[in-house]
């Protein structure tokens, strides 16, 4: 098998874990598999450089900022490297130019636009390990460029779907996709599969483990993605494959919970048509990610609006809100609640899922304010006090520890 | 102007000395000349990186250890370009193969093969100041390379040869060639030109402020170069340049000391015929470098060989003689000995140099044990204990302090 392997920060973070990555590696060639690793920085080296360019100026050109921050990936490819050589596995690193990824020139933002694997073929061929600097390609005129957030994770997607690699095995420190939040239920199991559209839903709702784009890619590209770990690299990982390649299609495969969500109500709104339309344009312009929207006529011909967003985004909607203050009795912000969902394919086919959860709810007497729903989840706001009582209901009404 | 300007690893070594170099730069900007900037790696970070690779292996593969430690250069580069960005001078970052270096496939100690200028000049066209990150190149594979010690003197001098530029300013943290070291003597005066070949003479004799394949390169590419300070860029530095540039071509340039020389005495050797080759070539096989040499012949058909080495090779020199202790009556290694020369083109054609050397260190009763002269230098192998009072006493005797 052809296994393009990802190693994060963490997983490089010292130069004993880079050691042990070249165990984990020399174990996958024993097994006699063709290897090609995508490493991050050593975490921390990122931040250090993004620090001492910020000595300087808060708005570093972006050109420039490439230049700096791809350094780190370099190093990492480069010692993961030494470390293979040095136990008898040949390896050659590749910067992201070396290993053929060309992107457009959105500096600290790029997208990869195609991927030349011949030099990477050849190595294979030649019986090595590849090692390739994540994050990282160079636009058409050879310039060096970042991929942003979580852009060794998409080197990794990409990489594997232009060489068609039979998987593509994302090692953090987790050790795969859980039903939820072990740390908020012990008795949490982790998955064995799970699918694309399952993975997004969880990701986008908190699971940290993947990011959208990187899912978004594989599920894009028909990369079967495995979420392991490289501190217990014994223990199998969580594959996420598209839903044909589930047999068993559970009816629920995880509860996530988002405490960063601040709800907003808009009371009174005179009902003039057009009205919420202008609101949320004017919040999108204002790249304000808002999420659930209930809208309620009440009685008295007037409208309460009731939507979240995230809490990062307080600020700036404050700012647009204020602007339409004359239209409403009353605009008020409530940051103590959080978001709970329950995300399953199998609720596709199913009746009576979404009933569950408002029953286990209820039975702890949680209230639910906002409830939203899409094919493959249903996601409702409770008051964050009962974050944790919510997530921990949820998991035993859809017997998700057996 | 174009000038071409290099800072070393201590110029670069902090933020501040970045800062610090982005004001240069931007002076001599502000006076009308265009510049390429080669900057090193911040002082210790390729030591570091050294120390990394060391922990997997004594002998880490080379083509990556230039992978490795070519990303030092290049977060300098970027830094120093953030920098000058920053204050209004538009600048972009190059790595070597963006500055169009080529090389042959020698890792770790690569040599220039061409340089193609026109990313160089079409940034310098749209007025922009080019800051290359030094110490490296491509091979014509693509594969980054290291030029071993003394590399990014080399990137600028090779520039400024491929370029045309009207100098090449080689900043570090002393301000100039002096007569002789200031800490011996301190009436030592910097001198404001010199010629190459007496550059070379002080470089191979201990002055350290400019590596020999720096300056061989300069000469050979005709390049003017300037030592001069990054801690003190308003004062003049001292020109390296061609004899026929220096129009009073002084008697003698500078006194040079190297302290890290042992004499090697064999003697008692049956004198036969090759007796000498062969010791000297199973010296030089075993990349011993042999210095200043001196065969006596005795009255009684035996010879003596006295001959000079590098402190450095002391052990690998014994290993070479101990093959030859049959043939002589005894072998000693004396390192308390030092070599004191004296260097300077006049010397060409002017007599009676020499002798006044003998006469300044005789009247210091300083014996003088090996001699051997070139065409624009004399050494002398003086006991160690002398070696200071010998560099004042030469010092004064060519009136250099005038």
């Amino acid at each position: 098998m052809l296994k393009v392997l990802k190693f994060g920060g963490t997983s490089v973070g010292t130069l004993d874990r880079i050691q042990n990555v070249a165990q984990i590696i020399k174990k996958i060639k024993d097994e006699g598999h063709d290897v090609i690793a995508i490493v991050s920085a050593m975490s921390g080296e990122t931040n250090k450089l993004i620090e001492y360019a910020e000595t300087y100026t808060k708005v570093p050109v972006a050109h420039e900022m490439d230049m700096l921050l791809s350094s780190g990936e370099r190093v990492t490819s480069a010692l993961l490297s030494i470390a293979l050589n040095a136990i008898g596995y040949p390896a050659t690193s590749m910067s992201g130019r070396e290993a053929g990824i060309v992107t457009d020139a959105s500096f600290m933002k790029a997208r990869i636009q195609s991927i030349d694997t011949t030099n990477m073929k050849n190595a294979i061929k030649a019986g090595k390990v590849v090692i390739v600097a994540g994050f990282q390609g160079v636009t058409e005129q050879n310039r060096v460029t970042t991929l942003g957030r979580g852009g060794s994770d998409l080197t990794a997607v990409a990489i594997a779907g232009a060489i068609e690699a039979d998987v593509c095995e994302i090692y953090t420190d987790v050790d795969g996709i859980y039903t939820t939040d072990p740390r908020i239920e012990p008795k949490a199991k982790k998955l064995e599969k799970i699918s694309y559209d399952e993975m997004l839903e969880l990701a986008s709702l908190g699971a940290k483990v993947l990011q959208n784009r990187s899912v978004e890619m594989a599920k894009k590209l028909n990369v079967n993605l495995v979420s392991r770990s490289s501190f217990t690299p014994e223990v199998e990982g969580t594959l996420i494959t598209k839903e044909e390649n589930i047999m068993e299609k559970p009816l629920v495969s995880g509860i996530a919970l988002d405490k960063n969500q601040v709800r907003v109500g808009m009371y009174g709104v005179t009902d003039k048509p057009g009205i919420a339309a202008t609101i949320f344009t004017a919040l999108a312009n204002a790249n304000i990610n808002v999420d659930m929207i209930v809208q309620t006529v009440g009685v008295d011909g007037k409208t309460d609006l009731d939507f979240t967003i995230p809490t990062t985004d307080l600020e700036a909607c404050k700012t647009v809100m204020n602007t339409f203050a004359q239209q409403a009795r009353n605009i008020d912000y409530n940051d103590s609640i959080c978001k709970v969902s329950v995300v399953g394919v199998g609720m596709k086919s199913h009746t009576g899922v979404a009933s569950k959860a408002f029953t286990a709810l209820a039975k702890e007497n949680i209230n639910i304010r906002i409830i939203s729903t899409s094919e493959i989840k249903i996601s409702m706001i409770v008051e964050e006090k009962y974050a944790e009582l919510a997530v921990r209901s949820l998991h035993e009404a859809y017997d998700l520890d057996k």
